[in-house]
């Protein structure tokens, strides 16, 4: 019996390491899939079609939006941004834990859809850490820095819609507890309703003798 | 800072483990407390006042109960069984995991005045292998094992109300289990708004130029 899959969202500030954190845990587990979001954004250097995102014109979008394609979408920097309902549920209907990089507003489409989805939010332990680490990259201006923090201090005000709040210190203590919060996730009790029945009808079968 | 406790109810069927599960979990961390109960039953051979179970007379434990001095409390094949409310407090306020195994009557009772409480079942694989411990202890007479597996079929309709559900096949698995879902349960949001108030804090003061 294959195992029914877990709908993950992560979400978390803008260089709280969010994308190296998802990477390990994919390589480290093969249960888990990340979504891949269409997007009507410019591909950069070296994204791939299907594999980073799906990309689209407007038109193709708008078209995915009209035909109720998509679970959740959003304009972020006057794009959009989606994450198409297919591919979420041919992965959780093959025992994968889905997990989907969306902010806030995605995550509160997510959770009314699936209420049993599991709402992640990654944080440093300090907010002088994110801008060290926003600032080390090296590739973004000071203007796009402040862009960030100040949409970090925006997602702030969400927090405590999420369930789980994990401190990316260490990457490898960060995602194990990811992943040791999944895996007691899926000791929830509405995932076992099966078990629970076939034990309750061999105890009233025993008491009868047979 | 002290972590704050987080109460647990580990409820289960009779012969599915949960004594040796708790004194494994004990054992191994010490983070665990487990919750001494009042009771009117003897006391049988070898257990001791206070640390198996504080050992009252009828009349001490109904004042208790008119006091308000009980969390819960249940009768059981006439006798009173009870969670003293100071010795839980005391345990939680050192940031102790305080576990009370308790039945489903009771397990509702503190879900009630304790909405964060974890409510962990405990169960075998199969009713065929409860039955098989519950006749191997070899103490228990026919009537004691049927009256059992009788209870066992009752309590097992309250399974739903749980939170978790716990197999306890291999007993090392199954105490990694339960204390991995405590520890993922000490991730929650609610116990960290701490730290979220102090990162968006921080946040604020660095968009501020502070």
């Amino acid at each position: 019996m294959v195992r029914k899959g877990i709908l993950i969202v992560v979400s978390g500030f803008s260089g709280a390491g969010k994308g190296t954190i998802m990477k390990e845990l994919l390589r480290k587990y093969e249960q888990y899939a990340l979504s891949v979001s269409a997007t009507t954004r410019e591909p950069r250097e070296g994204e791939v079609q299907g594999k980073d995102y799906f990309f689209k014109t407007r038109e193709a979008f708008e078209q995915m939006i009209a035909k109720g394609e998509l679970i959740e979408y959003a304009c972020y920097v006057n794009n959009y941004y989606g994450t198409p309902k297919a591919y979420v549920e041919e992965k959780l209907s093959e025992g994968r834990d889905v997990i989907l990089e969306i902010e806030i507003q995605g995550a509160r489409k997510i959770k009314s859809q699936f209420p049993e989805a599991v709402l992640l939010f990654v944080t440093t332990k300090s907010a002088q850490v994110l801008k060290e680490r926003l600032s080390r990259r090296g590739t973004e201006t000071q203007e796009i820095i402040d862009q960030r923090l100040e949409r970090a201090v925006q997602e702030s005000e969400g927090i405590e819609e999420y369930d789980y709040l994990v401190v990316n210190d260490d990457l490898e203590i960060c995602v194990e507890e990811i992943h040791s919060i999944i895996e007691s996730e899926h000791r929830r009790l509405q995932y076992h309703m099966e078990l629970v029945r076939k034990v309750r009808e061999e105890l009233k079968g025993l008491l009868k003798g047979e």
